[in-house]
């Protein structure tokens, strides 16, 4: 890393040890787990890149939109929507992590049983080794689950700019008009923070440049249907994590130009690996980077990754919002409309979550499912148990996977997985 | 038990030995725990009567109103207003459980990392041991933790006659006009299963009911600033409980009873343990009929509880309902003030607990405060530190406890508590 980058650390208050210690954790792990891939796409260079300078370049050029007068606002959840933060000039960056850091510091502030993702968040405040989160204007936080609900709390002492959303718990009309409600305030006070007045062809424009990420992504899956897949689980997973961070056109075009190498080895039937091997869905809780734990167990115990039913993946991605409203009441429902059919599991009930695992089983031919619940997150660990005997009772090998950031567990989870994958064959 | 109950009981479609098991632990546990105590007021006598036909009387009580045509309403939580269950000509009686059951079965439908009040709930409906919930017309869930708003998804499918309500996470306007249409929908559901149409005259008796008993609670409480303490915690916990299940009026008449013993009691200095003895605040989490546990813990270490900030307490029977409406619209604007106020940790953010807490140490004379926490319940837990922290900060000492029902932990809790109260004197 050059000099400049470490001025720039320093200059947004990160502590340079164990940033320097968390950056080389970090390169260490991504060479284990992603470099040590074959038959990687070319275009996954764009991503090695991205990576390499996740706290590096991309810094820069939020920190350089700053000082262009542009605003950064920093999130947790797919539920803010990215196009208000656009449509008022400012960029939105995910930061959720993936990694535990500062665990001890953490437990005086979160009980124990608090869920790694939680944890995390706050191991990299107290650790002072997220940069984006110090590059932010402005943090949104939201009331999903009660996890980070309560836990906001205990973060606005520890941030200046702490902005937090409500979030209805069941898709029922009150439900919709509390979002409805909320995504109105979230403009007004993005509107307020940039002095930007949101008007019709901003708010249409910022919904086009999102629906476009998606539609991006959208291609890159349905390439993933195809046998042998023509990427793995973990590459795909990394361009769905990093859609929370890059610029969003340069995003669009780097997954379209993988999409274009990947067209290239469906029709000429190459694959990452060998035609025939077991397809897992995964499905449950959002994987940050750097937590790719999991699937790299599964691709390393010869399995391949076809689709992530999360909001770190399709649960996330899919559903665009319609542009065909024209003022900017219409479009607002419009991104209303989109986000409330977010199937997370905070809502109750929420059938639509089980039926779009069935649909993306179909569609990517997955020949079972994983379903990754993180330890202590209630929502998804309950809805599991549930989900898994719908899916048994339709004939879909399911296994219940339940761990935290730690890699403890590695040795008896590739046990169960190998298991797992075996019995798909 | 006569052999009239054992017949009313298989009517109800109990496991008759699972039931006896579950009566003998009981008794055997108020026997060592409520009876072993000294100095108890006489009117406890009338307590330790309905905890001994806790499954039987008040069971056939029930039964006889259903044979006259009224409806019942099991429920898990305070915020479920008993005040449009009586108006509409139904019997609402609570349905939480504090004890372990049939473990085994339940951790099959809910994660191992449920919190013990869900798991119990859940146990004594797989156990076949709850007269009270096998008795219901309508078993009345609601949107509160994540635990309690997912479990009720799994425990549809386990009874006939679930109703879900909604409940805001934030004292926002939207928050109220949520609560308010959900009240709303509750008293239509409530019509429509008892067939009574709710009108004014009906809910301001309703309403001045369950004031009636909230104000005898209300009496009782002042009655424990005293010093000496004229009732033990234990016992006041237990009329907090019966709260839940008793007929109203009888309960509201038994308590003033007992107060009319206490006031008698305080004029004369006498009290259940000495003048000086240490005096706590208990804080956090309901304890649902038979968790006892910490409460005896402290009572058996040296200091007498004087005040529950708990939904089995203050926090539950605080605030009356305004009569002052004469339309029904009115009346439910009143009901939805009243409950809108309760401070629940599933509300962000909450500062009108720690308030709370703070008046009742200083109005009970509290030397100090114990945080009671079940383990993998996220709101109070993740409350619990802030709350904990800024109650030392005023020189409040407290104590945090995060438990369950098992018993195994009796040895170590006593030895904290113990110390605890130590630093009291």
């Amino acid at each position: 890393m050059s000099e400049d980058y470490r001025s720039m650390w320093q200059s947004l208050g990160l502590d340079l040890v164990a940033h320097d210690a968390l950056l080389g954790v970090l390169g260490k792990f991504y060479q284990d787990i992603y470099l040590a891939q074959n038959n990687r796409p070319e275009g996954m260079g764009y991503f090695d890149f991205v990576m390499s300078e996740v706290h590096g370049l991309r810094i820069k050029e939020l920190l350089d939109e700053k000082k262009a007068g542009r605003k950064i606002i920093g999130t947790y959840c797919v539920f803010v929507p990215e196009e208000i933060a656009l449509a008022g000039n400012a960029t939105m960056v995910g930061l959720c992590a993936g990694a535990d850091f500062a665990t001890e510091e953490v437990e005086k502030i979160l009980p124990r049983n608090t869920c790694a993702l939680i944890k995390s968040t706050f191991g990299f405040k107290l650790g002072k080794v997220c940069p984006y989160l110090e590059a932010s204007d402005m943090i949104v936080g939201e009331n999903t689950c009660d996890g980070k609900k309560k836990a906001y709390e205990s973060l606005g002492p520890l941030v200046s700019n702490l902005y937090v959303m409500d979030i209805p718990q069941m898709k029922s009309d009150q439900g919709r008009a509390l979002l409805k409600a909320e995504y109105q305030r979230f403009k007004q006070a993005v509107e307020k923070l940039t002095g930007v007045t949101i008007d019709p062809p901003r708010l249409k424009a910022a919904i086009e440049t999102v629906n476009n990420k998606r539609k991006a992504i959208h291609r890159l899956s349905k390439l993933r249907q195809a046998d042998p897949a023509p990427i793995s689980g973990l590459d795909a997973l990394l361009a769905n994590q990093v859609f929370f961070y890059d610029n969003p056109q340069r995003f669009t075009d780097s997954v379209n130009k993988i999409c274009d190498e990947l067209e290239k080895r469906v029709a000429e039937k190459q694959g990452v690996f060998p035609s025939g091997t077991p397809r897992i869905l995964m499905s449950g809780c959002p994987m940050a980077v750097p937590n790719w734990k999991l699937p790299w167990i599964v691709e390393t115990s010869g399995a391949v990754i076809v689709g992530e039913e999360s909001c770190v993946g399709e649960r996330g991605t899919r559903n665009l919002v319609s542009t065909s409203g024209n003022t900017v009441d219409e479009l607002m429902d419009a991104i209303v409309d989109r986000y409330f059919q977010v199937d997370c599991a905070i809502f109750t009930p929420n059938p639509d979550r089980l039926n779009h695992v069935e649909e993306m089983v179909k569609a990517y031919k997955a020949d079972g499912v994983i379903h990754y619940g993180l330890q202590f997150c209630a929502p998804y660990l309950m809805e599991s148990i549930p989900v898994a005997k719908a899916l048994e009772e339709k004939k879909i090998p399911t296994l219940r996977i339940e761990t935290d950031y730690s890699m403890e567990d590695v040795g008896q989870l590739k046990t169960r997985v190998e298991a797992f994958i075996e019995m798909l064959r």
